[in-house]
């Protein structure tokens, strides 16, 4: 373990709509260093996301652009068949809608993460990465792709000059090749929070977790991802922060 | 008339959605001088709003947003009581995307005009005029106020240090008092091409035209709103552009 | 007190929407005999939609459309000048399209209950009421409407024909001439579990309530409104009902 | 060629929203038999809806509801990966919009036609064929499907006991297996005024057209689909309608 440790805990937040509320942003807040915030395409609007960067600003939580599919209805999570011009469009639009409302909260958007079907699609998809990506290069500020490590958003990225940051799950499980066991499998999820709290550990300094198949599998990542609307999120974030604190991590956002 | 007289001739273009189409902005574009671009909330998308600030960057068309309240359903066309927080965040959201877009496409979001019940609204509510200059100045850019002259919109504007150009109509009457004939009182659209042409030279050069009584009124602007979207609008204009060079006025954006 | 004293109790439910929920509908369902049911407008969806009716059919809870102006972002709480022709034309549609979701799951609407800033304008407004009794009156099916006792849209619904049913609030306070206290006036809310059973029950059997000034006032309805969305309203709700029926009164409902 | 031939011709009308308009409806309502509707869902709203059922109505044109995804953004023409119950709610939601208002009009819904991606997936994916069918066999009134000849939405339909009408197209070119001929490919539109005539006519007479490798080839249709968004369209619909009353084809509604 290094003693030098440092990681950054990243969580969905700013996912309410109108009169709709989801999770307790604040308290996830107090607890991570980076929030994906919606941007109003699967979720927020902009007043729900001025709440949301302020929440963050006052507690110096770093603000990312939760970039989604347009698609309100279905909460970002159908993949959608959108045109590569249209899909770099909307991100792009999401990116500048955010930032302008991030300024005016005494911050600005420092990374991107895409939301739900679009995260996993441009993990496999190379025109609609590249579509993404040449939003972000695009942009007038510089802004980190924060993605699943190996997947070819991260590749079209790096190649576009777009910096990246691979992230980890401590309550998910991983295969022996690094990668995440389906959610249909046995061991997808973990739900012990003594376990979760020690892999989160283990992937901030050894980098090394324990695979479903009982070996040990290298997983390289700047940030965990911290499940912020499921019941008991909050405790269970603060669990992973206080384990890590205690492991001697400094918990920092990369951004 | 002054020799060096210069006018600003401005039209809403990009008020297309997905497959429809309104008005033909390459036409309009190949005559004005600034381009009021709608930002998604009573008409464009991403795309269309890229489509739009290319063409009127290939023609050096000044870029403005052209904002509105969140109803696509009524076009921006119906009184909206909205939280002068939430409207506010509206604006910064619709800027924030705009620039964003129109950076990708080599310009930039110069000034903004209110579209539609809001424009209206705005000439008389102090409270919306107030959210909608407070995100006006809260931007990144400095950007300017395209607005009726005489309303509350353009005094709470000046009163925060925020630019203001005011804009002209050619084709509406003006009472003896300098402000527009309501559209339900005679002398309030004027038709023939020739009367159009020659009140925007008026306009451009003397600042005085001859009001719905006989008087004649004295009407200061810096550009002259120009309809993108009735049938033969683009004749119209373009006779209005040709009328004003022949008189020798130069066409310039102000932003 | 009348031995024979029958009251319906509504609520309104379904105002989920894609991902989100509000209330706790299966509850609430439990306790009312009428479901006051959004219908897409300023929430639900076909998938809520249909869970909700499914939910009142299986405890036989009689279902009522709760049509809204259409303005999802603002929960149909802000008013609209909406042209007569199109709200009647959004109010015919909601009532078909709940109507068939209602029917595939073995039930029918019976009754309209304009939602939020639709109820309050047609308390006073005698187009837009017109507008909604219109599209009543055109439905396949006999449609009560429930509303506030003594508003223009009562008037306008008897005065074509449309059978009504006038609602209370065991919650709120009254004034001597029998209309809501408002919100912004002291004794508008009452809180007291004890005080809104009492009041309940009060309006169920001899119709007479306390009004904020002392003296009694006469408030004749059929049915009492629940609120279903504010914490411990379930319970409340429960208290209602059971000291509903302690006092005798029949819970049943009036569609 | 029988002289008792009958034919249908159907096209997409009301597909229109807010301020936007497509195609010319009250030209194309003189022309054709059958009126797909659009529904809200990909377009239309209720005022549109209610503009359009009522011109059908003056025009003894029988009304279909052209169900789609719920994407106004795209037009309806973007595949959708929705659960099954989510697109059956969808679909009822839509019949029971349309009919309420087609009541209204004097009118009612008679059949159902797919529209766009959703079209062209109950084509093939058993699943959401079932979806719709189910919805259709539902509704309160009998309603007809109007699909491709061959496709799994019919055999799911028939096999639901929902009666079906076959449909061809004057204007596009058939493979010897009497499919369409692929938009990418070679002889898959017929621009020719004259062709599209005369195949219109042998759709409704023999059955027999020319298939793209000049072999003959059988669809029986009960009904020829007219498009109406095209420019010229109304021309070519009314060549096609007098050329088939000139061969004693006989146009009427098979709703």
């Amino acid at each position: 373990m290094s003693v030098a440790a440092v990681i950054d805990l990243n969580s969905d937040v700013g996912e309410g709509f109108g009169i709709y509320t989801l999770g307790d942003d604040a308290e996830i807040l107090d607890v991570v260093t980076s929030a994906n915030v919606a941007c109003g395409f699967h979720a927020g609007d902009p007043t729900v996301m001025t709440r949301t960067v302020t929440l963050a600003a006052e507690r110096g939580v770093c603000v990312g652009a939760h970039v989604a599919y347009p698609d309100l209805a279905g909460f970002g999570r159908r993949a959608m068949d959108i045109a590569p011009a249209q899909l770099s469009a909307c991100v792009s639009y999401q990116l500048g809608a955010l930032d302008a409302l991030a300024r005016r909260a005494g911050t600005r958007v420092r990374y991107v993460k895409p939301h739900g079907a679009l995260y996993n699609r441009i993990a496999e998809d190379e025109v609609q990465a590249g579509a993404v990506v040449e939003a972000i290069a695009a942009h007038e500020r510089e802004l980190t792709l924060l993605a699943l490590p190996g997947t070819v958003a991260m590749d079209v990225a790096r190649a576009a000059g777009v910096p990246v940051v691979a992230e980890g799950y401590a309550d998910r499980g991983y295969t022996a090749q690094g990668r995440l066991v389906d959610r249909r499998e046995p061991g997808a999820v973990l739900a012990e929070e003594a376990t979760v709290v020690e892999r989160a550990v283990a992937l901030a300094t050894s980098g090394e977790v324990a695979a479903v198949d009982g070996t040990s599998v290298r997983v390289e990542v700047g940030s965990i991802c911290i499940h912020g609307d499921t019941p008991g999120a909050a405790r269970l974030a603060a669990a992973i922060a206080g384990g890590l604190r205690e492991a001697g991590v400094t918990l920092a956002p990369f951004g």
